[in-house]
């Protein structure tokens, strides 16, 4: 480091701006370990505390894309859009969209992540798929990319490495929640993916990383803005997590959820959020230029077949088991399937995602710590969504469970997380922004 | 700990207030390791950024005296009295004042501390005398407290271990200008030593740890109300430190300038300082009734010997070379020491003491880093200060170095240092504001 890290830090202390070339000594830093954890844990507080400019974003995002390797895949001739969630519960939209948008036309290299508390991860919905692969080296990567229009990559050590170690230590140091902080996070990893756009969907309500509708518009527009700054085009959705979204929270039962979506006969909330971002995606590679052609275009890949075509071929390409499409039942299923049945008749009022996303984690299918291990088969399967009219002694949800005694636990956080009352009530729009 | 650390750094992050237990589980996470080095500068700065009332400064400082041994004087009848100052350059106040008070009645459990940075340590200044042991059993503190009046104590491992470890993180993280924090480490330590009262001498002025007088009496404040809060009286004094205390500005030369004073030949500014803080401890302690009457009694001790019997007695206690008292010389003398001559005729118009006092670290006589070793015989002795008349060609400075090279380093500082000019210039207030 040229400048002792505590004059650095100092500055942000007092509500200073860092230069670019601070911040890539910082950063720096963070990768050699010459900035010890105590420095680290003070500079992001700092920036928890004072913010930053969106110079200073878009220097520190830069600086952490930098601090590892940055794919490109000129070979590639599609236009590379990816899209990325602040995460939610029941949210299995990657699995769906990227054969979806693939089908017409994009390339989508996929980075995804892990599950952590109550929301899940691509990567452990994908690991229901016996046999498939999210470690493949970056050469078949790029070649699955090439051959089916999409690929699904997990967590690389050499991808950002300055997030890997500023992400374990926000996590556990009360610095989670910043908005400059949660953009270089999340853009740096994407800039490193050689995209040519991004759709982000960040999510709102109850189950969101940040339920507070006022802070996801802020994280929207830091987002489009740093993306702006560091070359990639960014749109950003606001879309609802005050509802889970389709009716499956967990691994399998997500995928086999997807599964049924691939025959066009998914969840009406999965596929309105999953069309809304694919029809983003589309604009932004330019295979569509307007909003209603791409919408029309992606709902006849749908009906066609042509988007199950494609998450079959990436399914031979990426070693997962292709008999599944056929039989579904491949996936497996927990021991015990209980179901939890409506106690009054009704209406469904509510579906409180927070209590079924940690319902599930307690079940064994989410992470309380990285390094968990995670149990595909089990979790929690709604059976009746908001404003669905319920007869008492009907099925609300089923518990699929590892033990007896964990599906009992669970039945009673689900029976408590389903409310009936006595008026229908709508859901809110899925929808609710678009910042460019 | 009993709530996830990260929530405790989030509260205070977000600006909320954290509970007396709240803050004793995060420093009982200071000294058993539960809480990381992360976590802890987050914290750190989440104070610093957001601040503390003075309920949670109390609290944490109490956690922190808790951390380790809290030692009680009973067998000592006299009342127990301890100064602290906040640094500065020349600040050879405590090995005056310690037996000065003693003689006056009061008992002195002086816990010092080294130096580091521009600032010096009464513990090298104590080095500085052949034999002196700072570092004596508790058991032998008390018996030379309890027969000579005071006793002079270096750090120790068992005195708020806490702050041992917050203190060292803070160095290295941009933490360290915050009152709460300033506040809870200087009264834990004190609240430990088993005191009766402490008055705290705030330096203010460029070479102080706080320069600005804003900050310096927001500083007396917290300490004050915090102490009350604790059961520890406080009285603080703003002091000067916009130059230099004394003349001498290394380790034996100051010793030798103490053993001047204790003769009735010390610098008027370090007596003056030195009698303002005595007469507050005698207050305090109650020995004295009415300022002035303090004061009577201790220019009455210091004139008549009693002061200088004190210091021979502690000597004695301590293992210090008594014969150092009738031969200064016996403290030894730098291999160089170099006179820096007046260039021109006129007034000081002032001695620069950040220059004076780095240059005194560059000499070897401070440390960069802790744990540096310390030259005792290097070091600035001024002999011109600010007012005085200066006719050209003569010795402004001496400069007390080990080498060749050394001094003729120091010297082009020094003379830097020392400003001449036309008009004749005062020097503002030694003791600026009382705070209680």
């Amino acid at each position: 480091m040229r400048e002792h890290p505590a004059r650095l830090i100092a500055t942000k202390r007092d509500g200073g701006e860092l230069t670019a070339a601070q911040l890539q000594d910082l950063v720096s830093g963070v990768v050699d370990g010459s900035l010890s954890d105590a420095q680290l844990g003070a500079f992001l507080m700092a920036v928890c505390c004072n913010g930053m400019t969106q110079a200073e974003t878009a220097a520190l995002t830069l600086a952490m894309r930098d601090s590892g390797s940055v794919l490109r895949h000129d070979h590639v001739a599609r236009p590379k859009i990816d899209k990325h969630s602040t995460g939610g519960v029941g949210d299995k939209v990657s699995l769906l969209l990227a054969p979806w948008v693939a089908a017409a036309g994009l390339a989508v290299p996929m980075l995804s992540g892990r599950g952590l508390g109550h929301t899940g991860g691509t990567i452990d919905k994908l690991a229901a798929l016996k046999g498939y692969r999210t470690d493949l080296p970056p050469a078949r990567c790029a070649e699955v990319l090439e051959q089916c229009g999409y690929v699904m990559m997990g967590p690389s050590a050499s991808v950002a490495p300055a997030d890997k170690r500023m992400y374990a230590t926000r996590d556990v140091s009360g610095t989670v929640e910043s908005i400059p902080l949660i953009t270089s996070s999340i853009l740096s990893k994407k800039l490193a993916a050689g995209l040519d756009g991004l759709v982000m969907d960040v999510k709102t309500g109850r189950a969101a990383f940040l339920p507070r509708e006022h802070d996801a518009i802020a994280l929207m527009e830091s987002l489009c803005s740093v993306g702006r700054a560091a070359g990639l085009p960014v749109v950003a959705l606001l879309t609802d997590m005050d509802q889970p979204l389709g009716r499956a929270i967990g691994n399998a039962v997500e995928v086999a959820e997807v599964l049924t979506a691939l025959d066009g006969q998914g969840p009406p909330d999965l596929l309105e959020v999953t069309l809304a971002l694919g029809v983003e995606m589309l604009l932004l590679g330019r295979v569509a230029h307007h909003a209603e052609g791409a919408r029309e275009l992606l709902l006849r890949l749908l009906r066609d077949g042509v988007v199950k075509q494609v998450f079959k071929h990436n399914l031979e390409l990426q070693g997962g088991d292709v008999a599944v499409l056929d039989e579904p039942q491949r996936l497996g299923r927990a021991p015990f399937v209980v179901p939890v049945l409506a106690e009054r008749a009704g209406f469904v009022v509510d579906v409180e995602p927070l209590l079924l996303g940690r319902s599930v984690v307690d079940l064994g299918g989410g992470r309380r710590q990285p390094g968990d291990a995670v149990d595909p088969l089990v979790g929690v399967v709604v059976a009746k969504v908001m404003a669905d009219a319920v007869v008492a002694g009907e099925p609300l949800a089923f518990v699929h469970a590892r033990t007896k005694a964990a599906a009992e636990q669970a039945h009673g956080v689900v029976a408590a997380a389903v409310v009936i009352g006595d008026e229908r009530r709508r859901r809110g729009p899925l929808v609710r922004r678009r910042v460019v």
